[in-house]
């Protein structure tokens, strides 16, 4: 595990859950903080090179600062290690394919942490999606709002709400399309808080895609939801819809003078993606396990760059960019 | 029209949305109060013998108070008028049975004014349930709730809540079930002002019916609702449910802090049942016009009666009560 | 009354229904079907001419065909005439200019038929955004999708999807917003129906909208939903959301081995807007009456156009048109 | 543990998840039985001297049939351990207060297993009634459908449904009212399998009970349920209502020709209440280590018998029975 923090104690419970995989080494530049969540979960604290030396070990779980990614997966590919990566591999796109390619040259068994594939929610969407429930696939509708902006310096850190956020719901729209991306539209607003703006980023943000077969998806993002975090989806297809609802924090509806209020969605991803984030690691285990490909891969971290550039170029152009399939 | 009250209002608004129908006297012991209602609809104040010797009259409708409505019926079935009553037909119940004797004597048409069967979405359910999409009817739940009780005064002349609200709901059980009741149990309390309590009166009731087959019904009646005015209706079959939702004051919802807020349901009973009663006078018109029978007739109202007395008697004894159907 | 049609028989039944106002002519090519119509309404069949000289005729209902509407406008403003016209003014932003020119120049007072504005539910959500319930806006979602595709013969005529349909949508955004719209992004495919594309048109739409101060609005269109006529609006703010749901054919809710069904919404717009069409009549009956504007006038109208052209210019080019407010 | 079967196995999953706990024994009657679930969760096949008589064990669980539970809680009393018994303690009242008066005598722990009271959802709503957000209890409606009927063998042993399925609610009953039922009434049917008839069981239950303070509580089941387990409670107070909705199988909304369709209820009670196993086990462990009551008691357990046999009393009588409240 090549992380401590907050993301890192996720991976870490999950590795816990998941039978035949064990967590052998915690390595971070804060040692105490290493020292605390190896302790926890029965692993010791290591070197990156004790760790990529070990033969016992497989595979690696890279939860450390995004700058960090992309030279981890070389170090890691190079000792042969199966890798999981949380995303993005890199905020440079030139950056993501060199990496890439020396993931390939090592033929390691690459798997990329975008966790929303996971969830039962959109699973069951997928699933009913492919089996035809809804006929054909024409409009796709994406709602994601978090509770509430991030910390002011993590603005700084994280590339924008564009890399930060828009990339989980480009990758979304992919997956439940069965369809590449052809065009991108994207338009942002400062909406929130006008410091946000100063750091030259945005908090609110709209996108429409099309694909070649002239399929539409529409995303809406906002860094603040005043009714709690929002996560739905709704695909249109050519015989119904269908709708992922927010999961609420309880399942009891009171009813008053002003009406019947349901419970608020919960609080936050941690909590909406709790099993995802478990299910994406025991993904990833089987993976390892059977040698068979992870459900999100390379190509899955590359083309998540490749459409949120293009967003990042729709915002400054005002045109929609039109995403080359050959890349 | 017999009557001038609020609920001639009702009615008099009804004739003039119906075709084919003149409203031509409104009779009242307020001349005044006749008056206006009759200048607002385009008909003459009358007096009683005027009405049943005009041969233009058909049909009367009787909205006064309820305990003139069983002498007026007698006067009416007389007269030859059809004739529209509203519910109940009196309180005692050999006194229902010499009045409505006297109606199948002189062969008068007799309509109820259950108005609640003529409600959109009790209909539709009704429909429903007779096309058996739930299959055989096993349990039917029944909640009517008021906003808030009637003034005191009210309590002393309506005959007690279980003749005023619970008859309703005996009434609609019978035509859901499409089975006559076979045993009534019901309990009272007086749990919202003591005052109803001191006029002999409750607030709050709970009913258990069971037909001759064994099909279970569940009453819930209330004098006060703080949520808006609650008139549900759930019916359990062997191949599902059917529900009855409440009318919503709005189709907008709000999502705050708190959650996901409906709009409460409407108000009273004027206002949830306004199509019914438009629906109930088309029907009276046009059984009168097409020499059928209505949908309520004089055999409903009788039952009503013992049934309403049953659930009376019930509460004295803690017992339930068995209806014998051959009555 | 000009015009015989279908929607002018929704003009003349809402007439009927509102008090002090009366049809006096019908006009229409089709001379049978504006008898009819007449004969219905108590009104007569009329000449162009002998409309327009009547003194007794204060105001008139332009229901014709869209290629009639800016010519009758003009004829009917230069006589005087308070007018209720149809949308669209004309399809050519040019001629609109021109014909609201005559009008203003003629001093009459001038509606037009966005009667969305009249519908219940999107008063009340209107009602509440101005009264600051959610804060301040920062997104809006327009969904409007029609059962199924007009005729094909209808596709020609109506200007194509986006003068037909999405006029409305845009009209609806600016009218929520209480803001002008900055900027206009569009995309369309044909997904429905290729005969639609053969005819130059588009079935299903995305748009994406700011405004100056950066609030966010989309649009997604369809002329098919298996589903249902789908009309919803959901607007999220600084302190909360309002959505506004649609109409549905029954409050009775099924449940059966799938889970729990309701009603799917009211199949199309005469059914959904029927309420709206009798208010937005009453509107410009009591403007008339009171010398007031009415709700909706010839700014509206102006801007409606102004909107759609940029919609259709951004389709063609790929990026979005900034719709100069000085114009 | 004592039983090897289908709840002794959820009880031990609940064990190997509660910290500081360890199961070390399984006794079965069927030995084969007993060592698949010893070795699944780590234990030894016991003989019950060897496991009364091992000073490490601190508590028993007993999961075995009905019959033996008033012995084993006996002789486990006897031997000093704190006792967790699934319910009921005995079908014959009079064995039950014996068996309590032993577990009183030898003042050792002891806990029922009325699981519903765990259940995250109910506790939440018996939370927000004791912080009074509806104000005073008026009313309350519980609904308790299994999906389909128990095998015919079961209905033999179970005592019958009232002792198996109503005995939970009149136990969810007097919890939620925080306040002792005064009165009993009962009416079973046998509408959905007549062999169930033929056992002398009953298989659709309504039941109307009272608290000496006037509240009233409306119990509707059945045994069979064609739209999924169903499991709800409605309490209704002076300022409002509390509903607990039931848990659906996905958060994924369909939208179709017939309108839109919710999952429907997870199936049966070991999915609905997982979590209130585990949290129910918890407890227990918890109120051994702290040495406090459980949530549960024996008091609960004896009132939950009375209650029971009151209801039986009054469908054989047809009258409620009053249940004194000094026994």
């Amino acid at each position: 595990m090549f992380g401590a923090g907050r993301i890192a104690e996720v991976h870490a419970r999950s590795v816990a859950a998941t039978e035949e995989v064990e967590l052998a080494y915690v390595i971070d530049v804060d040692e105490s903080r290493a020292q605390t969540l190896a302790q926890r979960y029965g692993a010791k604290v290591g070197s990156q090179d004790q760790v990529l030396n070990d033969v016992s070990v497989g595979a690696v779980i890279i939860a450390s600062p995004t700058s960090t990614h992309a030279d981890l997966v070389e170090v890691s590919a190079r000792a042969g290690k199966a890798i999981f990566c949380e995303k993005p591999i890199d905020l440079n796109l030139d950056r993501v394919k060199q990496c890439l390619k020396t993931v390939r040259e090592h033929g390691v068994l690459f798997a990329l942490g975008f966790m929303r594939r996971f969830d039962p929610t959109y699973r069951d969407l997928y699933v009913r999606l492919r089996a035809g429930e809804i006929g054909e696939i024409e409009q796709i509708s994406i709602v994601n709002r978090d509770l509430s902006p991030p910390h002011l310096d993590f603005i700084g850190t994280s590339g924008g709400m564009v890399r930060d956020l828009t990339s989980h719901d480009l990758d979304l729209a992919r997956w439940l399309l069965g369809e590449e991306i052809h065009s991108v539209y994207a338009v942002g607003s400062c909406l929130i808080d006008p410091e946000i703006g100063k750091r030259g980023d945005i908090d609110s943000l709209q996108a429409s895609l099309t694909t070649a077969s002239g399929k539409l998806v529409q995303i809406s993002e906002s860094r603040r939801s005043a009714y709690g975090y929002d996560q739905r989806i709704e695909v249109m297809g050519s015989h119904g819809t269908l709708q992922a609802a927010n999961k609420l924090q309880s399942l009891v509806v009171h009813g008053g003078s002003a009406g019947a209020t349901q419970a608020r969605p919960v609080s936050w991803f941690l909590e909406r993606y709790a099993d995802a984030y478990k299910a994406q690691l025991q993904d990833f285990a089987e993976a390892v396990r059977t040698e068979r490909a992870p459900l999100v891969g390379a190509a899955d971290g590359l083309r998540a760059v490749e459409l949120t550039e293009a967003a990042l170029k729709s915002m400054r152009t005002g045109s929609h960019v039109i995403v080359d399939e050959a890349d």
